[in-house]
């Protein structure tokens, strides 16, 4: 499988929009976070292009997200802060931070290390599929 | 930019699982609802690899998509099913469909039609960037 270049056109609007801190603060005052504080956040591998998870951020995980250039989310499962990779080892790097025009999802492209993003070994998490969609069940 | 085979080496345990109408049905038993009745489903273009956008289907739009091979989530802020494209002419027209490890998040490799996902006329919603992850603010 070929390396996809997953921003194409889209450099022109984020020149549009400026860069670094002043394009951060734009984008931190623009997402909004559903009742428990928080906002799903989507990981796609740059390598490869497929999409690895999607799992919660914080306000406070996200700025620590943009900060470090390091995927820290939030499990709902422990109620607390998760730098993914920590137990692991499979860290992930951001590459591009992007929201949505809602303001209420986040993508996020990044380097994938170790074997994968999924708990299973699996590299992807969405491993299973349904089959074949529109064949008439 | 090319396009991606996003499929990949998924479709060895895709094979393992059956596919067709029993792989729908062990698919749709694993899938699980948020307090709503929602689930959170990620489209992405099969041609370029990008994720398009991100919103939620019920069990029944969730069913209906898989039987029509169409995208069809639900509305929260019209609390309505929302057959993507109806108003719009975008329609999203399914070429894979997978659930991740948890079945909390669905993931839909689509053929988009017309100008993109966007009601804002861009091609994917994700069209704003924080700027430069990693840089200090």
């Amino acid at each position: 499988m070929k390396p996809v270049t997953v921003t194409g056109g889209q450099d022109d609007i984020e020149g549009q929009q400026g860069t670094g801190a002043q394009a951060r603060l734009e984008g931190l005052a623009r997402v909004s976070y559903d009742a428990n504080g928080l906002v799903p956040a989507i990981a796609q591998d740059a390598g490869t292009g497929k999409v690895l998870m999607m799992a919660y951020m914080t306000e406070a995980t996200l700025r620590e997200t943009l900060e470090t250039g390091r995927m820290v989310y939030w499990s709902r499962s422990r109620q607390e802060r998760w730098a993914k990779g920590d137990t692991s080892g499979d860290r992930q790097w951001v590459k591009e931070a992007r929201y949505d025009c809602d303001g209420d999802t986040l993508l996020f492209v990044v380097d994938q290390e170790g074997a994968g993003a999924c708990h299973t070994g699996e590299f992807t998490c969405f491993f299973r599929s349904f089959g074949d969609a529109g064949a008439q069940s």
